[in-house]
C-alpha cells in the first residue's frame, strides 16, 4: 500500500465533508482540500478518527497526495465555481486522471466540460448524488456519467459508499458524458411531482374529511405500510404529526404556504419541452410551487368566488381516504411513467443507452424518492427494457385499472369542493389522452392549416396535405 | 420627394413579399432584396403594379436605394440566417439607421443583437408580426421592440400597414430591445392554449352529446355571435363543417390527430419557468400536442382501461353545450390571465415597462387570437394598469362567477367519461389555487426542511426557520 489517497474531495461544505467522511469510514484514504483552509482543518480535527484523511493546503499538494489514476471529487456550487475549480486542477493532472463533479450541474454543462477535458486526456464524470446531507454521510444514491473506463476505478469506491438495498449498491454507471446529471435532474423532477401529489392528498383529506393534520398523519402512516411505502410518505407523516412548540398548533399550519421552484425541477420541464416529452406531472408541480409563492397574485385573488370546502358525509366520506390512496398511487405511476419516458428520450437524443431498470434499482435506496414502488419499476424495465410506458406493465396496469373509479371520483370531488389538484388532474388527463382512440389534435391541425398553411397528414394516405381554405371548392391537395 | 425608398425588405419568401406589397399598396416606396435574385424579379413582375418598388440586386444597391435614416426589414429564418443578414448589412449602414427583424426570433437573441448594433450606432428593432401570410398582406398585428427613437420613423409606416379595429392601428411600440419578440412569443403561447381549449370543447361536445362535426360546427357558429366571437372560433366552425372531398367524411376525421409543438409555444413555457410565472394553461397545451404526436406511446396505451364515452341524457344533455361554453370562456380568461402575467413579469425582469392595455388593444385585429374578448382585456388594463390578474377585473370576475357550476360540472363530466381535458382542468386548478386561503405548499416546505434543511418561513414571525427533525425535541429555531 502506498501512503497516498485513493480519492480526494475538494469543496468541504456539508455535502463534500460528508462524502469524504463516508469514504474514510469505508476504509478509503481520502485527500482533503478546500479553498479556505479552515474547513479542511475542522474536518480533520472533528472527524479525523473516523478514517484516514490526508489534508492538503494547496492544489499541488492535493494532487500529489493522490494515487494514480488520480480521482478528484469536486463538491462546489454549480456553474462558474465548478468551472473555476476544474480550471485550477486540470493543468495539474495527467492523462487518465479523473475529475468528478458531484454537484447539481446542468447536464449540458457536464457535456461541455466532459468534451473539453477529454481533449486533454482527462476523464470527467458528472455524477448525481441524492439523499441530502444524511445520504452523503450514510449512503446516498449515486448516478455517475462519464466514460466506462472512469467507472472501472471510480465505480467500486462509489458502490462501496452508496446505500444498499437487499445488498445491492445504489450506484451504477448511467452512461457517457452528461447521462448521470441528466438522470439526477429527472430524479429531482419526479421528486417535485411526488411531493405535489402527496401535498394534494393532504389537502383532499383535510378538505374532504375535515381531518386535523395529526389524523392525516395517521392515514399516511397506514399508507406507508402498503404499496406507497416510501421515504416521502414516511416523513410526511412525521411532519404532519409534529406540533409547533411555540404555538402548540399543528406545525404545518404555522409554516408559510409558499414553496420555491428552481434549479433541477425547472430544468427537467424545460428539457422535457426540448425533447417533446409530455411531463405534465412535473410541470404542474413546478407551477404549483410558483403559484404558491406568488404572494401578491394570491392576495388579490383570495376573494374570488367558488365553493367552500364542505366535508363529505356518508358512504363518500367512508371510502374517501381509500379513494385518495388509489388516486395517489395511480397518479404516482403516471408521474414516474412520464419521468422514465423523459430519461428514455434523453438517452435516445444523446446516444446514452441508459438501462432504465438499473436507474430504478439505484433509486430504491439513499435518495429522496426511495420507495418500495421502485422494486416494481425495476422489475418492469428488467422484464422489458424498451417498455413504451410503465402504465402498460403488469402490476401497474392492474393498479390503474383498480383505481379507475376512485381516481375519477377523487378528481371530481376536488373540482366540486374547490380543492386545487393540478397534479391529480393532469395525471388523469394524461392517462385519458394516452388511451384515447382519437384526439382533438386533428382539429388543431385543421386550424393550423387554415390560418398558416402548416399542412396536415391524413389517416388514410401517406404524405402532407393542404386544403385551399380560401377558395370555394376547398380542395385538398398534396403539399 | 426623393426617388428613394422609405423602407426596404430583404428576404422575399411569402411573408417578406406580402409585407413589401402591403407597404407598397399603402403608397410607400419599397426597396426589395433577396439572396437569390429570382424572387426579387418575380415580385416586381407579378405585383409591380401594386405600388412603387425599387428592386436591388446587391446589398450595396439595396442600401443606396434607401432614404436616411435607412430602414431595412429582414424577413428570413430565425437563428443563424438572421445573424448572417445582419452581418451583411450592418457594415453598409450609418449611425441612426434601423434594422428590423420581423421573423420569429427568440427575444434573448434580439436582446443580444440590439446591444451589439447599438454599440455601432444602429437601431435594431425586433418586431413580432402576427396574422400569417394573409395578415402580412392585408394588415397584421405588429409588435415592435427597440428604441423609442426608431419607432418615430418606423411607427407611422407600421401603423399604416397594420390591421385596424375601430380605426385604431394594431401596432404599438412595445418597449426596448427584446420586448416586441417577447410579447409575440407570449401571443403564440396564448394561441396554443386557446386552440387547445377549443379542441377540448369539440371533444367534449362530441363525446358528451354524441354530435357529429357538422353539428358541432353549428354550436361554434352560435358561440361566435356572443362573447367568444373570435377568429379561432370562426375558423373552427369552418374546419368542422368541411367535408373531405375524397372520402365524403367529415374533414376533421380524416386528419391525423398528431399535432406539433415547437418554437414559440415551447419557448413561452420555458421562459415562464425561468420567470417563475405559473402558465400551466400554455404548458398543458404544448404537452397535449407532444402527447398527440407520441405515436408509439399512444399505440401501446390504446388498450388501457377506462370508461367509454357514453353520451349524456336528460337535463345534463340539455344544458351541456351551454355548460361547455361557460367552461371554455372561464378557462380562456385563465389562459389569458396567465399569459398577461407572464408579460408583466418579463417586463419587470427586463425593465421594459410594457403597457398591457396597449398590448391587448393591438391583438384585437390582424393576429390569430384576435377576438372581441380583447376589447374587455384592453378596458381592464386601461382602467388598472397594474391589475394583478385579469380574473379579478369586473366583467371577468363576473363571468367566472357565473361559470362556476358549469365549469366544475364540465370537468367532472370529462373525468367521468374519460375525455382528456388537460386545459380545462389546469385552468380550474389554477383558479382554485389562486383563491385558496391556504395551500398545501406548507407541507412541501415542511418536507423540504425535513430532508434537506431547506428552512421555511412562518405565518406568525419574520425570518427563516429550521426544525431539528433528527432530534427528539424537534425544536424550531431561526436559521
Amino acid at each position: 500500500m502506498s501512503n497516498k489517497a485513493s480519492i480526494g474531495v475538494t469543496g468541504l461544505a456539508v455535502m463534500g465533508r460528508n462524502l469524504a467522511r463516508n469514504l474514510a469510514r469505508h476504509g478509503h484514504t481520502v485527500a482533503l482540500h478546500n479553498r479556505s483552509e479552515q474547513r479542511t482543518r475542522d474536518l480533520v480535527e472533528q472527524f479525523g478518527d473516523e478514517g484516514d484523511f490526508i489534508p492538503a493546503y494547496s492544489a499541488q499538494e492535493f494532487v500529489d497526495a493522490l494515487e494514480r489514476p488520480r480521482q478528484i471529487v469536486i463538491m462546489v456550487k454549480a456553474g462558474a465555481p465548478t468551472d473555476a475549480v476544474i480550471e485550477e486542477f486540470a493543468p495539474l493532472l495527467e492523462k487518465g486522471d479523473v475529475i468528478v463533479d458531484a454537484g447539481n450541474a446542468h447536464f449540458a454543462d457536464t457535456r461541455r466540460r466532459e468534451a473539453a477535458l477529454r481533449e486533454q486526456g482527462l476523464h470527467f464524470v458528472g455524477t448525481g448524488v441524492s439523499g441530502g446531507e444524511e445520504g452523503a454521510l450514510h449512503g446516498p444514491s449515486i448516478m455517475p456519467g462519464g466514460s466506462k473506463e472512469s467507472y472501472e476505478s471510480l465505480g467500486p469506491l462509489f458502490e462501496d459508499i452508496s446505500a444498499k438495498v437487499d445488498g445491492v449498491p445504489c450506484c451504477t454507471h448511467i452512461g457517457p458524458d452528461g447521462a448521470g446529471h441528466f438522470v439526477k435532474m429527472v430524479h429531482n423532477g419526479i421528486e417535485y411531482a411526488d411531493m405535489q401529489l402527496i401535498a394534494e392528498s393532504f389537502d383532499l383529506l383535510r378538505g374532504g374529511l375535515g381531518y386535523e393534520p395529526a389524523q392525516i398523519a395517521d392515514v399516511f402512516r397506514t399508507w406507508n405500510t402498503g404499496r406507497l411505502d416510501s421515504y416521502l410518505i414516511e416523513i410526511t407523516a412525521q411532519v404532519l404529526a409534529h406540533t409547533d412548540a411555540a404555538t402548540g398548533r399543528p406545525f404545518v399550519d404555522v409554516v408559510a404556504d409558499q414553496a420555491e421552484q428552481k434549479g433541477t425541477g425547472r430544468w427537467t420541464v424545460q428539457i422535457g419541452l426540448d425533447l417533446g416529452v409530455p411531463i405534465s406531472g412535473i410541470a404542474e408541480a413546478v407551477f404549483a410551487r410558483s403559484l404558491s409563492g406568488s404572494a401578491n397574485l394570491r392576495a388579490a385573488s383570495r376573494g374570488l368566488p367558488g365553493p367552500s370546502r364542505t366535508p363529505l358525509t356518508g358512504a363518500a366520506a367512508e371510502s374517501f381516504a381509500d379513494d385518495v390512496e388509489r388516486a395517489l398511487y395511480a397518479s404516482k405511476i403516471v408521474a414516474y411513467a412520464q419521468g422514465f419516458n423523459q430519461i428514455q428520450a434523453g438517452g435516445a437524443e444523446y446516444g446514452w443507452d441508459i438501462d432504465l431498470g438499473a436507474v430504478a434499482k439505484i433509486w430504491r435506496g439513499g435518495c429522496i424518492i426511495r420507495a418500495k414502488f421502485l422494486d416494481d419499476v425495476t422489475a418492469a424495465y428488467t422484464a422489458e427494457p424498451g417498455l413504451p410506458t410503465l402504465l402498460t406493465s403488469g402490476d401497474f396496469r392492474k393498479a390503474v385499472e383498480e383505481a379507475q373509479d376512485s381516481w375519477r371520483s377523487v378528481v371530481a370531488t376536488a373540482v366540486r369542493l374547490g380543492i386545487p389538484t393540478p397534479g391529480f388532474s393532469t395525471a388523469l388527463a394524461y392517462y385519458d389522452g394516452l388511451r384515447a382512440e382519437r384526439l382533438p389534435a386533428a382539429l388543431v391541425q385543421g386550424q393550423r392549416d387554415f390560418f398558416g398553411a402548416h399542412t396536415y397528414r391524413r389517416v388514410d394516405r401517406e404524405g402532407s396535405f393542404h386544403t385551399e381554405w380560401a377558395t370555394e371548392e376547398r380542395a385538398e391537395h398534396e403539399a
